[in-house]
């Protein structure tokens, strides 16, 4: 037709993003009702459109295969009937929440009569990078709309047939129950210039969520002119107290690191009060190796090598940094509580940190004095999560501490305005 | 001494940076009456030492006449005795409010039993980079204090010997008071370098907040590694409706244009619905005229200068984005409400924006649309400010949607965490 826009000279990503920032100005208002109606649409389309995800997931997977990639990676990637049908499942459980946006946050009427509201709203265009898990790609689209928000997906290339069908699925059924369909759209492209350029899309993207690996993170945080929320890193420690329930201790131990080892709230380091080190380490170790966790301990861990039927190598300075997500766990001997803290404070990625103590003293000055998202005592580390929460879902977890920190569910999707209302009231 | 740090090899910046960390983990467990202490011991010695502050000021001064600056610049950057009286009452009254400090923004019993809590705590280390205004210095350092942060100071170099003898006089009155003095630090170094160090000082850092004109903010926002929260940008509207009194029109146009205009919240842009130009131009056009306001008008409110006194210009596609901060407004007939939401969509910074009407439809239509810090109905753009809004001390405006948005008081410069307690809770 006519040229309505200065936009039509535009790339690809930047067209997405424009209309994308239209729909969110019309998703915005919309009262509960019309996004959850959108939502259940999702949740039936998926299920009825099972065989076209399939197919195109498919492709995904023999591409998968034909690279070599790992069947882990590959497993990450498959979609089932099953599987889609636990996805919607997830959607209807999105539709099931409150609506965050409207919330009147804080409110009063000041001393010269104006009425002060400040109420949530939506931030906008949100961007979502991730790897190569196309359930992402429906949860990501699903807690955007239900607050409020418009979505740029961009999914790894190896997952592209799949978001490609998935996003094709969503945007029909958002576009059938009257709200704009270019509220979930897919960054057009699969090269990193495409990323690079959603990167940069400052003023038209309004936040960038990476979700995924380490590099991939840091990538986006070092290069992107976008807000960004950082999200997932944890490096986490569980600190066993001079004065501690032992049994209690290897409990805590064994669940934060190895109940499920490839998660960002899994325990990397273990840190011993030297006190009680020669009663705890033995029991521990034992416990470690039968979880089929290999020890990297320091010099004093390693002196109680002797009787145990752990796997131990010598922990070297890297491995305090390091976020093994695997059967591994860095150990250490400290003199101290604040020596605990302190090894806390210079190697923690800030995630999640727990205590095991029976000394309120202990526990009170250890969640004062360490800065993490979350801060345990008396209990694993595999607490933090939106779900276990309560939060109903989550969209990552920040390890940041500007807008949002820890598990981030539907209000960390939001920001606020203020609303003056007078009768024409002046300075 | 001894070497003690990896650090002795790094830049002033970085080392700064450091030490602001140190003294960071020190202060923010402190409860509010060390912080008080240490606020009322500054506000003590900047009345003991008002001569040195002066006297640093005066050379400051004297360079800024030698380099032909403008005597409302000028004005800014002095300080006399009155005004130092007048910084200490600020830092009183910032002793005087409440700690946000420890407040549980949130906290329940999980169904496991588990009692989770969220917790205000502070951000850290708050980066401040500002312009010639000394006063910004003190206040700066009160609010971050308060809250428990340390603050690195990086104000103009114009104003280089007034910052070195406040922050000699604050570090002195805060570490006489037994706080960390490293809480509070000018950035090393007048060049540029410092600055960019220190905008590339990412995980020493957690935010920074620059202070100042629209050029400064960009720098900060383009080129900084750290989160920054972007201030001050305000192109404001105000619009009046097409069912509206127009005594009150004219009433909050001329506060919001002329009251104060150098500052952000002022008004910059004026939209008149069509039904009620006829009307009401003429008498804005008159009253503009009497406050000393150039207006940039569009077609067709050139079309009622005729009998008017006003100073009318044609307004090009420039006047719609610019922040004038003088007496000068651009203004425009809009078809509709819906028209006007769409103008300032594309024109504004998202400050603030009034609407003058008397039909509650059109209020609620209009703070439903508009998607900027502050909407005010009935009510002057003047009151978008921290100290109107009751907050007691505000560090700065936001003007973007992550973490802080609209004037930002103490709970704006604080983070959360989670605390997770249980009784030996795995998963």
């Amino acid at each position: 037709m006519t040229t309505l826009s200065p936009y039509d000279n535009m790339s690809p990503v930047a067209q997405a993003a424009y209309r994308a920032r239209a729909a969110a100005a019309d998703i915005a208002p919309l009262p509960r009702s019309a996004k959850d109606d959108a939502l259940l649409a999702i949740a039936d389309a998926l299920e009825v459109r099972t065989g076209e995800i399939v197919a195109a997931n498919a492709e995904d997977v023999a591409r998968a295969r034909e690279a070599g990639t790992s069947e882990s990676i590959v497993d990450r990637l498959t979609l089932t009937p099953e599987r889609i049908r636990a996805i919607a499942a997830d959607v209807r459980d999105v539709a099931a929440l409150p609506d965050p946006v409207g919330e009147v946050v804080r409110g009063s009427t000041l001393p010269n009569g104006i009425d002060l509201r400040q109420i949530r709203v939506p931030l906008g265009v949100v961007g979502i990078i991730y790897e190569a898990r196309p359930n992402v790609t429906v949860d990501a689209a699903a807690l955007c709309l239900k607050s409020g928000n418009a979505v740029l997906l961009r999914g790894s290339s190896s997952a592209y047939a799949s978001n490609v069908a998935l996003v094709r699925v969503l945007r029909d059924a958002v576009g059938g129950s009257g709200l704009p369909a270019d509220a979930v759209q897919l960054v057009p492209g699969e090269s990193r210039d495409s990323v690079r350029e959603l990167m940069r899309a400052r003023g038209l993207v309004d936040v960038l969520i990476p979700r995924g690996g380490a590099s991939l993170i840091r990538t986006v945080v070092e290069e992107s002119t976008v807000p960004v929320i950082e999200t997932g890193t944890g490096n986490c420690h569980v600190y066993v107290d001079a004065q501690t329930d032992l049994g209690m201790a290897v409990d805590i131990l064994i669940n934060s690191k190895a109940q499920r080892p490839s998660v960002c709230n899994a325990a990397e380091t273990l840190l011993v009060h030297k006190d009680v080190a020669a009663e705890f380490l033995p029991l521990a170790l034992d416990a470690l190796a039968e979880a089929g966790v290999t020890v990297h301990g320091d010099e004093r861990v390693m002196g109680y090598a002797g009787n145990s039927k752990a796997t131990l190598v010598e922990a070297t300075p890297e491995d305090w940094e390091t976020e093994y997500l695997s059967y591994d766990i860095a150990a250490a001997v400290v003199e101290s509580l604040d020596a605990a803290v302190a090894h806390i404070r210079l190697w923690s990625s800030g995630h999640t940190e727990a205590i095991v103590t029976t000394s309120q003293a202990a526990a009170r000055r250890f969640t004062q004095l360490v800065d993490s998202t979350t801060v345990a005592v008396n209990a694993s580390t595999r607490f933090t999560d939106g779900g276990q929460f309560g939060f109903g879902a989550e969209i990552g977890i920040s390890t940041q501490k500007l807008h949002a920190r820890g598990p981030m569910g539907l209000p960390e999707l939001t920001s606020t305005k203020y609303i003056v209302t007078g009768d024409g009231h002046i300075r």
